[in-house]
Parts: C-alpha cells; structure tokens; sequence
C-alpha cells in the first residue's frame, strides 16, 4: 500500500494507492498507446488548448494541492503556491510552443539536380515518439512531478504520458493527475492523456514495457542510473532522459571578493540554504580567492550559515542522505567545519546549514560529488592556474556561476568560462544558480552526471525536442503528406519552415 | 599487423599499418583534445574553408583513392568514382551548414517580468562536444568511412576526430586520412583534426576513452550493439549514435500491381541487387498483394533475378554471412526459393541474388531480420487488416517505401503510411529506397535497431546535431559572450536567431 506521510510528523496520514501491479501496468500501457495517437491525431493546435485546460484545471484546485503537497513535503504554501503558478506557466508556455510550430523542424527539399545525379522530393519533419514514462521527483512536487516540465514537454510533442508517482508525495500525484485528466477532458480527449503509477518495482518495469518509447527521469545518481541501464538494456533501448544531480561550483574573482563580499555572502547563503538545499542547481562549491579579501568573504559567509535556521527535508531517507554525505565532506582530509546553522526542533526530519573549508590540494572524492542538502564546501584558489586545475578535477554539473570585476578579474574569469562551457549547461554571470526561469533561451542539462543526455533540456521550450524524432517522406503526394508539409500550407498549419536550404518564416 | 586484402583474389597485397596500441591511443586521444580546442576556436567561416580544402585535397588524389578503394571492397571504380564525388560534396554541403549558422540554434531571451517573478538575460547556443569517434563503415570506403559523413558532420561542429579504419580497407583509410590532413593543413591547421586506429581492441578502447565525448558508428547489429553497451557502461557515459542496419520493407499496393507490376520487379531487383546488397537501406521485403496481381509481380521480379548475375561481396566475413542468412531463410517454416541468380566465377567471395516466398501467417525469425546482402523476401497480403498485422510484426527500419495508385489504393496507403511513420526514418512514395541524397531535408535513421538514437540523422544538414550540445548564458557581460549572442553581431556572426520568443533571419 502506498501511504502518504505528513512531513512535519513523520506520521502515516492517508493510504493513497495499491502498488500499480504487473497486469494493471500493462492494461495502463495499452491504453497510452491508444492515447498516443489520439493526442498525435488531435495536432498541434487542439493540443496547445488541451495543456491550457490542464493548467486551469489545475489552478482550480490551488488550495486542494498545495495543501496537500505542503504536508507531504513541508516546502511551504507560498513556495508551492508559486511552484504552481510556475507548473501552469510551464503547460501554457509549451501550447505556445507547439503553436508556433518551428519546434517541428519541418524542411522542404523539392528535386533538383545535384552533382551525384538527380534529387527526389524529400521533406521532413519531426513526430512524437509515443507512451513515454515520467518520473516525478521529490523536490518538485509538481513543477518536475506528475503535471511538471517532462509532462507538458511530452504531451505538448503529442506524446501519451505514464507518471511514476514519487513515494514522498503520493496524495499530491493523485490530485494533480485528476486535474490534468479533467483539463483533458475538457479538451475533447477520450482516452488517457496522463497516468499514474505507483510502486518503484512499476516504474522498473514501466521502462521497461515495451510500449514505452522514452522516459524522462529527475532525481538520485544511483536511482537515475539504474533505470538508465534498464532502458539501455531492452530488446530494444529507448532513449532515456535522466537528470542526476550536480555540484554547481561557484567562482569568486579577486575583486569580486574585494568589492562585494558581504553581498555574495549573503545572496550565496539564501542560494544554498533555499529549499533547505533541495535543488539539483544548489551551488555545491564556493571556489574563492586565497588571501584576505577570500577570508572576508568566507567569514561573511560562516556569519550567514551561523545564523541560519534548519528546514525540514522532504524524507527520512533524504534526511539521512544527507547526514551521511555531510559526515563524509567532514572526515576528509583537509575538510574542517567553518559554521553550522541552528539545529531544528520538532517533528519531521531535520538539515541544518553547513559551511565546510576544504583544501585545494585534496579536491577529490566526496569533495566532487553532489551533497543534496544544505552545505557549501569553500576551496581557495591562489591563481587562475590553481583555479583551472580544480576546476579540472570537477564532475560535469548543470550550472557553473561566476563573480567577477571587469577588466580587473578578466585572467580569472576567461579559466572559469571556459571551464564552465565544457563543464556544465548553463553559465551564471554575477548571481546564483537556483531559479530556472521557463523561456525560450533556457537550457537544464550537462554532460553526465548532470544528464543521461547531454544534448537536450528538461526545462524550457527545447525541452520539447526530447519526445520527436524525424521522419522524412520522399516523393509524396500532396494529398498523403502531413499538412506543415504541403507546399502551399493552410494559414492553421503554416510554420517556419526551411525550404531549398532557404529559412522562411510564416 | 593490419593488411590490405585485395577484393577480386582474397590475396593480401599489402601490410598498411599495426594495430594501434594503448600508449599510441592515448597519445592520439590527448592530441585530439588540443585539436578540438584548435577547431571550435577557428570559428564556423574557418572551419568550414577547412573543409572545402579537404574536398579538394581528396578529389586531387582521386585516382589513387579509388583505385585503392576498388582493390580492397571490388565495388567498381564507376560507383567509388561518384562515391568520392558525394563525399567531397558531403563535406562542402557541411561547410553550408555551419556558414548558414541556424544549426547553433541561437536564442536570446532578454530580461524581463514573468508571472513567477523577473526573468534574467538568458542567451543559448550549441557548442561542440570536443573529441569524438568515428567507425568506418565496410558498404561504403569513402562516404560513412574516413572521410564520411560522421566526420565531415563533426568537423563541422567543431569536434575533431578519431577514426576507427574499417578491417576490409585499411589502406584506402590511409589516403584518405592524409588527404584530410593535407586539407586541414592547407587550412592552417596545426593540430590533427583526423586521426586514425587500426585494430578492433584500439576501437573499443577508443569508445571509453574518457578523451572521447560522442560515438558515430555505422555497421552491424552485433558489433554495433557491443560497441553501444561499451559507451553506456562507461564512468561517464557518452552519446552512442550507432546506425544498426534494417530490414527495409517495400509494399505494393493491388492497383500498383496490376499496372506496373513490370516497371517494379525491374526497378526493385535493381534496388535489392545494388551493390550486391551491401547497402543499409537495401529492400529487403517485397509485401505484394495476393491474387493475380501479386502473382505477376513475383514472376517478373523472379524473371529478373534469374538472370542477375552475382557480385563480389566486400569481405570474406560479410560473403558468409550472407550465405549463412539466407540458409536460414530458406530453413524458415513456409518459405521457398523463387529464383536464383548467376553464379560468380573466378577469386574473391561471391554473393548471388536470390529471391525467396514466405508465409504471411509465419512472419517471425529470420523473416523479420536484415539479411546484409542481395537477397529479397516476399510475403503476400490479402487486405489491408492483413498488411496492418504483418507490418505489425517487423522491428524498425531505416526506410518504407510504398507503390500505391491513388484512390483506388488509398486503403493499402493509409496503413502502410502509418506504419512507416511509426516504424522507420524514410517513407519512400514510388520509389526504392537505395539512393540516400544528402541535403537539407534528408533523414537517415529510425527506431532501435534501425539506429541506437532514434532522434539523430547521419545524412543530411541534420547529421551536424550529433556533435553538439547546449550552453546557455545567464547575465553575461557584452565582452564575455560568443560573437552569434551579441545584442548586434557582426556581420559574419550574424545567424537565424529566436530574440524574445521571435524567429529573426538575418
């Protein structure tokens, strides 16, 4: 039985499901198949008003979930009331997406000679994949869970979505997966768009199921890799979309330092603290100047994290994760604690702010693995060429952020940028790496272990290409090719397109 | 030692190199990394004058690297002649894309108000992914090996590469790669761009070399699969676009039948018997109507099988392959052989073209495998219901194709479309599926085992987005910005962009 536990208490408050059993995870399957060409067949229009639905239906019942997501998680009802402004936002902006149509890549070669001998009509574009698997994490109760980024990505592409519900926020899945079918409903949908599962021994053999045709993952390294092998293993391997986790190392410059350390002191404290540091774009790794204007700023630092209130965390088990990895940062060599926030008092499983100093010559092990809580290692750099050698010892991350004075901190800053190109998805100039705004521009990946897949996004409108790959049609007849396709496209259906290697906009 | 076997007599004629050791890898992965910096730093005008100075350098040595390459594959100096002259306009075709620059995918989200709060300055490009691998394919010496396709597409991305020469050419590799050496010299070029390894054990340790970003390999199945697992089960996995091979169906439909039932048998016996076989997009199923009408068909294509003479197959591995799979085509319960072609006569390994019926009802095993080679099966269907579940049995292909005659046929279409939508890369109308023309529009891919990444081209414009992966730059300072990100970029870095949700040409 899948329960749903107050985090606050620690206390079983509701049953919410069985665990999804072996025949019901295949009659669900079936059924996404069937969804799968009915969100296909609905285009890109019908679809758009669909995940406008879904968001209002969702938005109807504000009160309901986050009251319900507030007690599986504690996060608070103002940080979950804007996680569900923003979880709309999100389904709204990908029906933007998929109105604007460019999304399809759809590119029109009419024959012509070329060196090699004639050329057929050739015209392609992109098409949705099928069922995909989501899988909610347990930081984002909504917003990267059942009604989250993956989903609307999904479903905006015309894919069918089959959630495995995170065992930390069961009531929250449930609620939210009957506000998207009601948003589907209201679209006209008869068969089903969204649905849950329960149970980690369904979601293993939901990436498995044979019908699946992708899974999008957020959460642990070791869970992320284990249903990535899964997927890779099949008879037939599908691509796997898994964000693991990351150390987002954050550079301060010399003068940076000199000018600006109480500043960054406190905006880097609120960075890491934020959600009781439950965020995959945590900044993980202070890297700050040797000498006093570094020990200033770590000093700032320590006075900020002193004063720092502990937060209840999401689980026991991510509780305990998160002792154990902080007990491991404090018996390495060279690790000393700097400054630990005030412990917490009550129900519910406790992390309190830590800030470690760490020595540069032992920049290896746990010191370059992600902590998922609360804690801020500092490491000192006494060049940009000591910098870029720990930088060089560094996993591949999400983000990378940097302080910097122009044109004092140029040399510093040069090491750090580059470093942060080949290194992480997205480079911070002068701020803090938690916030990820939902846009056009976005990118949420990395090389492994940021991502499974480095090329694509979980966040933002190229979130979308995960769920399409491309087919092209050869000499077709106008009457059996794809509306996007024809050469004179109705108004509904004309996109951006490229055509005889020429872009044109609609 | 890595010989040179000469194709028409099984005879080795020459010794072209050893087999690459651990030390010579390393060495050649840690050179590759400095040219991948040396490449994306040349900037996408450079890179591409690069590689139109490898098309020269390629086509000036044309009459050797033919002669080379028709020695070792005995694929005839008419088709190695228009294959070196595809794969220098493959390589120029690249040199397009990147001065066209829409493949960076340029999106600039300026500062703004959201309804979660203010948005920061956002800006996103691709960047290349550094060092990558190629596996020289043995079907085609010049365009999927040293110099194809998977190269030209990564030099273009600004990756430089590590080539694994092919066992059935090495020495046409060879010249090859020294003719893209020269080119890149021409270029200014001081690291090498191409390099080269010999031997099986230097390719497996290349694809978990930790130099190595991205894998491109076109080959077969079993090998493709190992190479694809040893990529997942890396420290760090990397992406692994492996091009499988397909059993590439071809369905004609009644009215086609009965009124081009010659026209097809002549144009489909040219296609399977192309190169004797050896193409990955090879018809390798004929689903031809039951009744008179398919009757005719299968008798004209026997008629032309019958007097189709046998061709020297690249390798004495791949000969007996062949015969190894079409004995256990011929073993499957309900299939009988049609026709056989002439058989060969004199050195080297002959393939003959054999054209086999099979059940309808018995659509399992063998029948639902490429057989590598000049071999066609035909299966017979009684309606559209029927064709729907035989097409419901076969794994996913690079191509379909379909020969309908429009309205009468529309039944027959309507399911061989879809199918081919879901099932394959490239729905071919009226045509043969051999023949894969690179240009904008082109897709070359589909479905595990079609290809291990079902979202990724290897022809084609699209093929350069393999070698990519996304940067986004939050707040950056004008001075810090690649030139494409400017507010105002010059003139040369001036690229179709999305500013603020708008598509924008230069």
């Amino acid at each position: 039985m899948v329960t749903s536990v107050d985090a606050r208490t620690g206390l079983v408050v509701g049953e919410v499901a069985g665990e999804t059993t072996e025949a019901e995870l295949d009659a669900l399957c079936q059924r996404a198949a069937e969804a799968a060409v009915e969100l296909e067949g609905l285009g890109r229009h019908k679809r758009a008003e669909m995940l406008g639905h879904m968001a209002t239906a969702l938005e109807e019942r504000r009160d309901e979930i986050v009251r319900a997501a507030d007690g599986e998680t504690a996060l608070g009802e103002e940080r979950l009331n804007s996680e569900l402004t923003r979880t709309c936002f999100q389904l709204r902006f990908m029906g933007e997406v998929v109105t604007d149509g460019a999304y399809l890549e759809v590119t029109v070669d009419h024959a012509g000679d070329t060196p090699m001998g004639p050329r057929p009509d050739l015209r392609r574009m992109l098409r949705p994949l099928g069922p995909v698997a989501v899988f909610g994490a347990s930081n984002f109760p909504l917003a990267f869970s059942v009604p989250g980024g993956d989903t609307a990505s999904a479903l905006a592409a015309g894919c069918a979505v089959v959630v495995k519900a995170h065992p930390a926020h069961p009531a929250t899945s449930l609620l939210c997966s009957q506000a998207l079918s009601e948003g589907a409903r209201r679209a006209g949908v008869r068969t089903p768009a969204v649905s849950l599962v329960f149970g980690d021994g369904a979601g293993a053999r939901l990436v498995q199921h044979p019908n699946i045709k992708a899974v999008g993952f957020t959460g642990s390294l070791n869970g992320g890799r284990y249903l990535s092998d899964l997927a890779h293993q099949r008879p037939d391997p599908v691509p796997f979309y898994g964000e693991l986790g990351a150390l987002n190392a954050l550079v301060v410059a010399p003068a940076a330092a000199e000018e600006r350390a109480a500043e960054i002191a406190k905006g880097l404290a609120a960075s890491f603290t934020l959600g009781v540091g439950q965020f995959c774009t945590k900044p993980g790794l202070l890297l700050a100047p040797a000498g006093q204007a570094g020990d200033v700023l770590r000093d700032a630092l320590a006075e900020q994290v002193g004063s720092a209130a502990a937060g209840r965390m999401l689980s026991e088990r991510i509780a305990k994760s998160y002792s154990d990895c902080a007990a491991k940062l404090l018996a390495h060599p060279g690790v000393r604690a700097v400054a630990q926030g005030v412990a917490g008092d009550g129900g519910g499983w406790w992390g309190a702010p830590l800030l470690v100093e760490a020595s540069a010559a032992q920049m290896d092990g746990p010191l370059t693995e992600e902590c998922f809580g609360p804690v801020l290692v500092v490491a000192r750099y006494t060049s940009p060429s000591e910098l870029s050698s720990i930088l060089g010892k560094l996993r591949p991350a999400l983000t990378m952020s940097l302080h910097a004075e122009l044109p004092h901190d140029k040399p510093v800053a040069d090491v750090a940028v580059r470093a942060a190109e080949q290194l992480s998805g997205r480079v911070v100039w002068g701020g803090y790496p938690t916030g990820v705004a939902v846009s056009w521009a976005m990118h949420h990946g990395g090389p492994y272990p940021a991502t499974t897949s480095p090329l694509h996004s979980s966040v933002g409108a190229a979130a979308i290409r995960r769920w399409l790959r491309p087919v092209c049609y050869q000499n077709f007849p106008a009457a059996m090719l794809p509306p996007e396709l024809l050469d004179e496209p109705a108004p509904e259906h004309a996109v951006p397109r490229r055509v005889d290697g020429k872009l044109v906009l609609p």
